[in-house]
């Protein structure tokens, strides 16, 4: 979000059970729960291709902040059945559970399994043990938290260095099917302990494997048609020094 | 990571300054601070492509998890002048700090300024707030932790919906690119709360404009060339309908 957001803490503040919820009256395709700075992203995003959202937002504190900012949020708990129908959780489409604290991200889904089983989870997840707890309690699309976001230094880490942008972004692909694949091998194992470690260090070695291997394929089918390579080539021989 | 991140919350068990930091026996291109869930995707994807890093990791507790996992961590603390001079900083290229704790990061950047300048740093950031305070601490390249999956949870949704993967995952690219432009120049303005509020409104509006424009000329563009519309064009011509 916009805002300092040590201000905006979630649940920081004069936040009080006591504030009644907002009346909701508006009926979108999508409904975002939690609006911090995961959740306001997409929210954004979203609206700035003509797809509105019904957002509702726990913290009233941060509801009185993101409407300064001029967003449209509603206050009040999404775990709540009247609140979810009164957002259009009957007719919408998608939920996106962008809370930040897994208890509370796990209630609303146990809500909305029950009460709108036709409505399409997206949920972030802070890491791979949330994640775990999410697809086993059905969500089919987690995201976890700072994934990504280590991925893209990653890639510019390796660009720095001298790697080709178009590979580095290639190989980021991979490295995340694979990790959320791994998301779904490890998670059935993770309760006997044994077992959970020699597959995940099986899984690490892999993955670098992988993406050691990719590496090598890119280096042998560009070498015939990248001109720099070419050019270094072409000079390495003038110079009489042997390829 | 691969393990269950509640046992591994950073500092958190038996962790005590009292341990002696590990010996370095290592000497790579990149060093890098943190071996969380963040640091971690970075290290292996480097390693994968044959880039080597030297790994300080403040958490002992987790520095024992993780070489049962097989990966190589030296405990020790990375603001430490000695300990960053052992772990090969006057030679490394790159340092990446994957703190999870803001002070930290803060800590270290001071401490790499003064006694290696020549370092180019990439710092993780919770948010927008550190990222402001990083790069006031002269940190160019900061990586907001939830930005890049929450843009990929947005780009879902929309796919989800019907638009176009590739127009969202342009998309999703000049958000970036507008948001992080935004770090750079509300963060100047962050001490005058009036003059921000009114900024930050203008840019999330900005912001919307130009995805909106974006998305009506990828339609412009498109409609030309796509033979799911050409095809919705006829069946609307054969029925009679107009256009």
């Amino acid at each position: 979000m916009l805002l300092n957001e040590r201000v905006l803490q979630p649940r920081i503040g004069t936040t009080t059970e006591s504030r009644e919820p907002d009346v909701v009256d508006e009926d979108h395709p999508v409904i975002i729960a939690g609006f911090g700075q995961f959740g306001s992203v997409i929210g954004r995003f979203l609206r700035g291709h003509g797809v509105d959202s019904t957002v509702l937002e726990f913290d009233s504190d941060h509801v009185d902040l993101l409407r300064k900012l001029g967003l449209k949020v509603f206050y009040g708990d999404a775990a709540r059945h009247d609140l979810l129908e009164a957002a259009g959780a009957g007719r919408a489409k998608l939920l996106i559970l962008a809370v930040g604290e897994h208890a509370r991200t796990v209630e609303i889904v146990r809500a909305v399994q029950k009460h709108f089983p036709q409505l399409k989870i997206l949920a972030r997840a802070a890491g791979r043990w949330e994640a775990y707890e999410l697809r086993d309690a059905g969500v089919e699309a987690v995201y976890r938290d700072t994934l990504d976001t280590a991925l893209r230094l990653a890639v510019d880490a390796l660009t720095t260095l001298g790697h080709r942008s178009y590979q580095m972004h290639r190989a980021a692909k991979t490295f995340r099917r694979h990790d959320e694949a791994s998301v779904r091998t490890l998670g059935a194992m993770r309760h006997d302990a044994k077992q959970y470690f020699t597959a995940a260090r099986q899984q690490i070695q892999d993955l670098e494997e992988l993406l050691s291997a990719g590496a090598q394929d890119a280096e042998r089918q560009d070498s015939g048609w990248d001109t720099e390579s070419l050019i270094q080539e072409f000079g390495r021989t003038a110079t009489g020094r042997s390829p």
